[in-house]
């Protein structure tokens, strides 16, 4: 039917797309802190937003246009303009406005910020920054580059689709967070861009079910931010449109930036997958998966490497959903440490258990016994630097 | 109409009620883990509960065998007895058994647990630590230290409470609890001893109603354990009641536990009072003043001393409650950084803002501007011990 290639390029993979990240002085040292993505003709443009009842600036803005298409995605990191009133979209205006002025071309700019909430932007230094932009730089790495804050490493994927009649087309993404992670919603900032020939009306709804198992199934810190975004651009250049295999790449992409956030959680030594099978439902299972993802003390547990089961079977009594103590197994990878109220914690067991909590990324089995709900959700550990990333942040 | 005098004594300090603690040989280093609290005459005992579904074998057999009457209270820490199946509860019968032949004078025991979850019992040393009981001991201040896990200091409070009319009686508590502290419901063990000569069906709906402003109120790490358990002891020897000079000492001593539960969260440096008014309703004040006293990238700023008041902005718009920025206003002490959709957040007032910080205690306050919904919850910081105590705490 279909296969996937990886492909490198990032969001300039899919035809028809530009990017670049510069320094425009709002972080320190020269960092690159302002992107673009430039499509050169008019996009199909759809998004998913944090659920956050004091949304950003940029999202208010981008609500209040009901903006459908794009040419030109603005994005600046070290300041999330939310918490800014009037002022924050006044700003967005202003920025927006000499864009277009400036560079000419560009038809319908859109914004998108990421940093600390609560300071007004610094417009003068973003203007001119947008002056120095080159239109024609393909260079997907500077703009990763530009729009991390906390990340320790930028996030990219890209694949070439191609369809068993020789038809092919291609979706790239870049993606940045690493903490504020919250299974509530889209949960950071992600550009998607796609030469496919998707359907206006199929993107909110693709965007949506994606998130569901991607980005709204992955916890570093459970706070959903004021800013959260995901972004699909298609431009249709490739004149193909496949449903099944769009979603399916769709659904790829966000997954791998999904694991990538989680492996980057501010101070995280391993990435866990908190598979959650027997569940009454799926909705108890996702429950009980993104609990156990965001507990403190399961997080504890896990930066210790210590296979501390009775903490995980806590966190499932007190999800609140329905469970039993008699119909419960816990298994660390594929070494069960607690079978149907049957405790297989010996120390052999828990050496064992001990030893798989030494990898940089497992899963965690629980099976709850009551019925065929099941979901996965993906978590990190807390250590130290959690705790240093976070306790001065804004110095 | 009446006047409480804080007084010595713990659980000791009512008339009738005896205690001690020992060392078993559970904690490592001869320290004390197994105490008991007595009344030389039975008590009407009423409990209140965790809401985990995996309730600890010691709460199983309280429920099981409808306990309304006491006069001997067997408590144990290192040891949860939780997630142990029917070995817990069986464990259980033939200690108290063993304590009734032993101790010979005892009618009724009842038995509380606390520590590391999925271990049973070490029902030998517990045998042969009840051998060597002293039920004529009056020392609180044992049976304070014995109940602890990871405090660092004993939790003891007792009042006597004078009415105009001459009339006296005594209320007294010891509590334990540092981590796994969550507001979802009774949070840690209590056990509170009066020789008011409180009503038996009055006693429950009592204990409830203190909690919600008391321990229900207060948070270090979100996680609601399998143990949490408040018992109130009454053997109505004063044979004094009056409703309201006692529903206001219970209150006074689940209060003032409460605060020192929270002041001895593991690793915190200090204990913020979250003050939330101007919400919708009560329910949606206390929504917000729990979030925020569960939110990890709150408590980390407060570690950092850093007045980051977008992050307490960011936690209530995702708390989900009626909320609007232009009616917010919020302020660290008595200095206010946002005022109805205005930033007041210069240089002046961070360094300001940044000293109340400083404190070991003091309240933050969020004004929603929305109707008159107010309720305060108490949290504290997450730092660096935090960590270091949960990464290996079976071991």
């Amino acid at each position: 039917m279909y296969t996937l290639y990886s492909i490198d390029g990032g969001v300039c993979a899919p035809e028809g797309f530009f990017a670049d990240g510069i320094a425009a002085g709002l972080k320190p040292d020269n960092q690159k802190d302002l992107a673009f993505i430039r499509s050169d003709t008019l996009c199909d443009i759809r998004a998913i937003f944090t659920t956050n009842r004091f949304q950003a600036a940029p999202i208010e803005h981008f609500k209040k246009h009901g903006v459908e298409t794009t040419d030109f995605v603005l994005i600046n990191a070290k300041n999330a303009n939310a918490m800014t009133g009037k002022r924050g979209v006044e700003d967005i205006e202003t920025i927006l406005g000499h864009a277009k002025a400036t560079l000419k071309t560009i038809q319908n700019p859109v914004m998108s910020s990421t940093g600390v909430i609560g300071v007004p932007l610094p417009t003068e230094k973003i203007l001119r920054g947008i002056e120095t932009f080159d239109l024609q730089r393909r260079d997907p790495q500077s703009a990763a580059e530009a729009i991390m804050t906390t990340d320790s490493y930028d996030k990219q994927v890209a694949f070439e689709v191609r369809l068993d009649n020789g038809d092919r087309f291609r979706i790239g993404a870049m993606a940045k967070g690493a903490g504020m992670i919250d299974p509530a919603m889209a949960t950071m900032l992600c550009f998607i861009t796609t030469d496919a020939a998707v359907p206006p009306d199929e993107m909110k709804p693709l965007l949506s079910s994606c998130a569901e198992t991607t980005f709204n199934a992955i916890s570093v810190d459970g706070d959903t931010s004021t800013n959260d975004t995901v972004m699909l651009l298609s431009n249709g250049r490739s004149g193909i449109y496949h449903r099944e295999a769009f979603a399916f790449a769709l659904e790829k992409v966000m997954h791998e930036l999904a694991l990538k956030i989680v492996a980057d959680g501010e101070g995280a030594t391993k990435c866990v997958a908190f598979n959650v099978t027997g569940a009454a439902n799926r909705r108890e299972a996702a429950i009980v998966a993104k609990a156990l993802a965001d507990s403190l003390l399961v997080k504890t547990a896990l930066y210790g490497e210590d296979p501390n089961w009775g903490r995980i079977a806590s966190t499932i009594g007190a999800s609140g959903v329905e469970c039993d103590p008699e119909s419960l197994s816990i298994a660390f990878g594929d070494v069960t440490v607690y079978q149907r109220g049957e405790i297989l914690f010996d120390e052999e067991q828990e050496a064992k258990a001990a030893r798989v909590m030494k990898k940089s990324s497992f899963p965690i089995h629980c099976d709850l016994g009551i019925a065929d709900g099941s979901f996965t959700a993906y978590g990190c550990d807390l250590g130290h630097e959690y705790v240093k990333i976070n306790a001065d942040y804004r110095t």
